[in-house]
C-alpha cells in the first residue's frame, strides 16, 4: 500500500522502517520547509500546492505531528482515508477540547481553568491554588509555551513570556511519577495496549522511558487501559495513541494525549514483540494487529542536542541506537537508545553506564533509584 | 556513512532497513537492469557508463550477490574501501577456488575433482564413487547449474542439462542435516559468531533456518568457529561471511561459502540481539560489532512464489513478517517470516501453524520432527 506521510520528521521515518517490510511505500509531504528525516520521496510544499499531486499517489494518508491545519486533513479526508480522523486531530490540538473530552468521558485531570488575558490567568491561579501550569491553549509541546505560577502575583510576567492569545490554567498535581500508556486500535476496531511506561523529563522534554513502568499496580494498569479504551472507540479511532498521566497518591490523572506514535512508545521497537511504529502501519493499512508483549524490561534513552560518542556507545552490548540523521542542536532530539535487561536492577546499571558517554544526560531519577 | 551497494535485492534493502538508524544513506548500483527492492536511490547501469558517478557518492561499497564482475569490484577498490574485498569475491565466486582454499586451511570438504568435458565428469564419477554432484564452477546458485549423477552412465546427460564449461564433481556427502555458521569481522579485526542455524532445503532452495541449531554439540560449534574464524583472518575479511556445513557422523564438511549477509541468517533480525544485517553494516562503517546472541529460539520461513494470505499470517502473534516488495513469480523469495518461541517444542507447533498459510510450503522435516 502506498502510505502518504503528513510530516517527514523522525517519526516519519520509523514509521517508513517499520513499514517497508510489510510491502508499503511511503511519500513524505513537508509543510514545513525544514523536513528533517523523511525516507522516501518528500513533496515540500509549504503552501499546499502540490497536496493534489501527493494525494493522487497515496493510498492512505496519515501524519506524525498534530500540530498541522486541521482543515488539511479535512481535504485530504475528502479524497483519500486518514488516520487517525481529523477529529482525532482536532481534539488533540486544543487542550480545551482535549480537558473537556476527558472530562465527558470519566477520565480524571488536574482541575483547570481557561485564561484569554493576564487578569484571567491572575484570577485563575487564585482560584485554583498555586503553583499551577499555565499553557498556551494549542501549538505547545515539548515543555515550549508554559510557565509554572507560584503566586498569582507572577501572572502578568507569565501572560507575557508565553504570548499567546488563550491559556489553559493548570493545578498543579502532586504526582509520584509520569506514565503513559499507549495503545492501538484497528481499521476494525480491535484494540491493543502496550505495558505502561515511566517517564522521566528534564526541563520539558522527555529523556528516559522505562518499560514495563517498575511497581505498576494492576488496578492503576486497569485504569489506564480503561481510559485509553474509552478514547479510543469514542474518536472512532484507528492507530496509535499515546496518553500521558500523572501516577498519584490518588490514582491516575491525565495529562495529554498524542494522536500518533510517541517518544515514550520508541522502547517498543526492540523491547516489545511489536513496535508502536509496526502497529501503527499494520492499523492504517487495515491489516491485524501485533502482539504489544514486552520482551524483558527495556529503557529508551533520548539522545538530546548532541551525538555523543556513538562508537561508544554501540560498543556496550545491550544498546539498540537510532539515529535521525539530524544535525546536532541544543535541545533538539537527534535518536534515541534502547537499553534491554532482565531485571530492572541490571537495566538501571547499564542504563547509567550508558548515559556516561551522552553529553548533558541528567542522571536517572526514576521510581527505581529513588526506592 | 553513504554506503554503496552493489546490487538492488531484498539483502540490499535489508541492509538499508539496517543501516539508516546508524545515521548512513544508501545508494544502489544495479547492473541487472531489473532491480527488484532497492530502498533509496537505484542506479541501474548495465553498461557501467555511470560507475564514476555512482563511486563520487558514496564513501564505503558492500554488494549483496557475489556473481557481479571481479573486475568491477576490483576498480572500485582503487577509489573506494570495498568491503567484502574483492579477492573474498573471487574465491566465493569460484568453487574450484573455494575448495582449494578450503583444503589449504585444513577445512574438510567433500572429495572434489574437477571436469571440462563429459568424458572427465564420466570419469570423476568413475573415481569418487557415485552418487556425486555436479556443479558449475562459477555463476551457480539457489540449486541452479546442478546435477546429481547416480552412476557414471549419465555424465553425458548431466553435462548436456548443466551446460557449463568447467565442472566440479562432488562425492555426495552421507549428512545428518545441513548447517551454516554465520560470523562478522570488524575492519579492525574484531570477531563475532552467531549462534548456527539448522537449514532446510526443497528443490535446492532453503525453506526453513531454526537457530540456534537444535542439539548441536559444543565440539562441532568449535569445529565451524575454527573454520571461519581461519577464513576471515586469512582473506582479511570485513562484512559477515557465511558458512554452509553438512553435519556427518564424523563432524563438519563444508559446502560453501557466502561473502554476504545470508539467507540463512535472516533469523537474526527479530532472533538475535543485534542481527546480521546491522553487523554487516557495522563492520563496513568501521563501528563496533553488536552483540550475536540469540533471544529465545527462532525459525525463519521463507516465503516461495506466492505470498499466501498475508492477513493470516499477521494474525499470528509470533511471527514476523518480512516482504521484499517483489511480484510473484514460482521459485521466486518473495519475502520470509520470523518464528519465535520459547522452546523448540513451541517453535515447531508455530512453524507447522505459519506455514499452513503458505502455499506449496513443504512440511517442516528437520532435526526438531525426525527425533
Amino acid at each position: 500500500m502506498r502510505i502518504g506521510v503528513l510530516g517527514a520528521g523522525q517519526l516519519g521515518r520509523m514509521l517508513a522502517l517499520a513499514g517497508y517490510p510489510l510491502a508499503n511505500d511511503f511519500v513524505f509531504y513537508d509543510m514545513s520547509g525544514n523536513p528533517s528525516a523523511g525516507l522516501g520521496e518528500v513533496i515540500i510544499d509549504r503552501n499546499n500546492e502540490f497536496l493534489k499531486d501527493f494525494l493522487s499517489r497515496v493510498d492512505r494518508v496519515t501524519y506524525e505531528f498534530e500540530h498541522l491545519p486541521v482543515e488539511i486533513a479535512q481535504i485530504i479526508a475528502r479524497e483519500k482515508p486518514v488516520y487517525p480522523s481529523p477529529r482525532a486531530l482536532q481534539v488533540c490540538q486544543n487542550r480545551e477540547a482535549e480537558k473537556t473530552l476527558f472530562g465527558s468521558l470519566g477520565i480524571p485531570t488536574p482541575e483547570w481553568r481557561i485564561a484569554e488575558n493576564a487578569e484571567q490567568l491572575r484570577r485563575a491561579a487564585s482560584e485554583l491554588g498555586c503553583p499551577v501550569v499555565a499553557k498556551s491553549n494549542t501549538e505547545g509541546y515539548d515543555g515550549k509555551g508554559q510557565a509554572v505560577l507560584r503566586s498569582p502575583e507572577e501572572a502578568a510576567e507569565a501572560w507575557r513570556s508565553i504570548s499567546h492569545d488563550k491559556l489553559i490554567v493548570e493545578k498543579f498535581v502532586d504526582f509520584q511519577r509520569e506514565v503513559s500508556i499507549i495503545a492501538v486500535r484497528g481499521e476494525d476496531g480491535e484494540l491493543a495496549f502496550y505495558p505502561m511506561a515511566e517517564n522521566v523529563h528534564s526541563e520539558g522534554i522527555l529523556r528516559y522511558s522505562i518499560a514495563p513502568a517498575p511497581g505498576l499496580r494492576p488496578e492503576i494498569r486497569d485504569d489506564a487501559e480503561r481510559y485509553i479504551r474509552t478514547l479510543l472507540n469514542e474518536l472512532d479511532y484507528v492507530g496509535v495513541l499515546a496518553l500521558e498521566l500523572f501516577e498519584t497518591a490518588d490514582g491516575l490523572v491525565a495529562n495529554e494525549m498524542a494522536p500518533r506514535v510517541h517518544n515514550s512508545g520508541h522502547w517498543t521497537m526492540e523491547g516489545a514483540v511489536t513496535s508502536q511504529f509496526e502497529n501503527h502501519i499494520r492499523a492504517v493499512t487495515g491489516m491485524p494487529l501485533g502482539d504489544t508483549s514486552a520482551r524483558g524490561v527495556s529503557c529508551m534513552v533520548n539522545i538530546i542536542g548532541s551525538h555523543g560518542d556513538v562508537r561508544d556507545i554501540l560498543r556496550l552490548p545491550y544498546t539498540h541506537l537510532h539515529l535521525y540523521n539530524k544535525l546536532e542542536r541544543p535541545g533538539r532530539k537527534l535518536g534515541h537508545i534502547n537499553v534491554l535487561a532482565d531485571s530492572y536492577e541490571e537495566l538501571v546499571w547499564r542504563v547509567r553506564n550508558c548515559a556516561c558517554f551522552l553529553p548533558g544526560a541528567p542522571e536517572l531519577d526514576c521510581s527505581l533509584t529513588r526506592s
